[in-house]
């Protein structure tokens, strides 16, 4: 029997609407945030400081930072590299904490913050997220970064693809209609994901940017079962395997 | 070739990212705001005026008006009808002015009345509402009233439609994902809709207080002209036939 609370929130501009300290929230950013943090995790990095805005990753990099930081497809002159999740290479992330620059990301987990804990999740590390929210025994929250305070589609089309694990398991229920909607959302698209994706707003800006090589891989489920959880002020693996 | 710009708001919450006061906004709230207001102006009122707050209806009712007020199923002491679209009756309504207490739809209309103009949509008018939008040459904006500041299910699907609609004339482009979303969920609510909107919380809700009766009706296209638009403080048919 269903014992869990399910819901979806599918903008940060409404999450003051689902007041629920005690649940896990899972931040979805899928282009490009929420995978480039599973691919850094995947990569070996030790923790990643998710920060909201370029001054405030300047001083991190005056610090001796790593940072990753772009604006309009370009990378910052003080940044080491952009933010797409091909840059957070084995080389340049093993054993390192990065500062990681993403405006709807960052926003996201730190309203989260204020529930019982904060999960970043991607198709990137979808099941091995699956088994660890199962074993929570919370009610979940997904929270969908979304574009600027608006809904966008490849958030909410992860989102029902999570939403439906959950529900599929039975310890789930909801009476959420952003469930129901990212559900059916999810039905559409998970036989062709990708021309599915095709129709987001954001495929189309990082295409106009050369953005989008990154769009397949930020597709692909389970290329890691990284679990990154937010610790104080950054992101930590909780799921490492020992070396 | 498309000249206008299509964009749906799945909740009034995150209005102000829809930045465009020259816009036309079609305000929604099917379950059952404006699916009411529609039918009073299909059985004759003469204008409407939309109140946020019971106190607010209360001051009118003391002015002399026709007030529907009810919380939570309960018609108000003060009020002289209930919400419900079937209790605004040609006998009560013909000639006059009704004032009419609803949360969500009273807030969508009052944050809309910033753009060029505002008009209600519903099933019931949904083909009148069509041709007259596509007779004003503007952009268009479907606001949905949603519920509490969350999104509802029945608002998202009637944005469906009436999207549909507006991008099959040629007039009309969107790159808004929130206009995919609502395309999407009509596609799969339209063969059999009242089943699709079997799955909405406030259909759930209705129910459990024994209020949904009105949710065929509801759901039934063009029983009406009407074209209910806001003109200061009340909203009046401006297609109304001569007697």
């Amino acid at each position: 029997m269903a014992k869990y609370k399910l819901e979806a929130c599918l903008t940060p501009s409404i999450f003051d609407r689902y007041s629920d300290p005690e649940a896990v929230v899972v931040v979805i950013d899928t282009l490009r945030a929420s995978s480039a943090i599973c691919n850094a995790f995947a990569n070996g990095a030790e923790s990643l400081i998710p920060v909201p805005d370029l001054e405030e990753a300047k001083k991190f990099k005056d610090k001796g930072y790593m940072v990753a930081a772009e604006r309009d497809g370009y990378v910052q002159e003080f940044a080491d590299f952009g933010n797409s999740p091909f840059n957070f290479t084995p080389e340049r992330v093993r054993g390192r904490t990065i500062v990681y620059s993403t405006t709807n990301g960052t926003r996201s987990i730190n309203q989260a913050s204020s529930c019982h804990s904060v999960v970043v999740g991607s198709f990137l590390n979808i099941s091995s997220l699956e088994k660890w929210l199962l074993d929570q025994n919370r009610n979940v929250i997904l929270l969908c970064a979304g574009w600027k305070g608006r809904i966008s589609l490849e958030d909410s089309v992860f989102a029902g693809a999570m939403a439906s694990r959950m529900l599929d398991s039975g310890k789930y229920s909801s009476i959420c209609d952003s469930v129901t909607i990212v559900l059916d959302l999810w039905k559409l698209a998970k036989n062709d994901l990708l021309a599915y994706i095709d129709k987001a707003a954001q495929r189309s800006r990082l295409r106009e940017k050369g953005l989008d090589d990154c769009i397949p891989f930020c597709h692909e489920a389970d290329s890691t079962d990284a679990i990154p959880v937010l610790e104080q002020d950054r992101l930590v693996n909780i799921n490492k395997k020992p070396v």
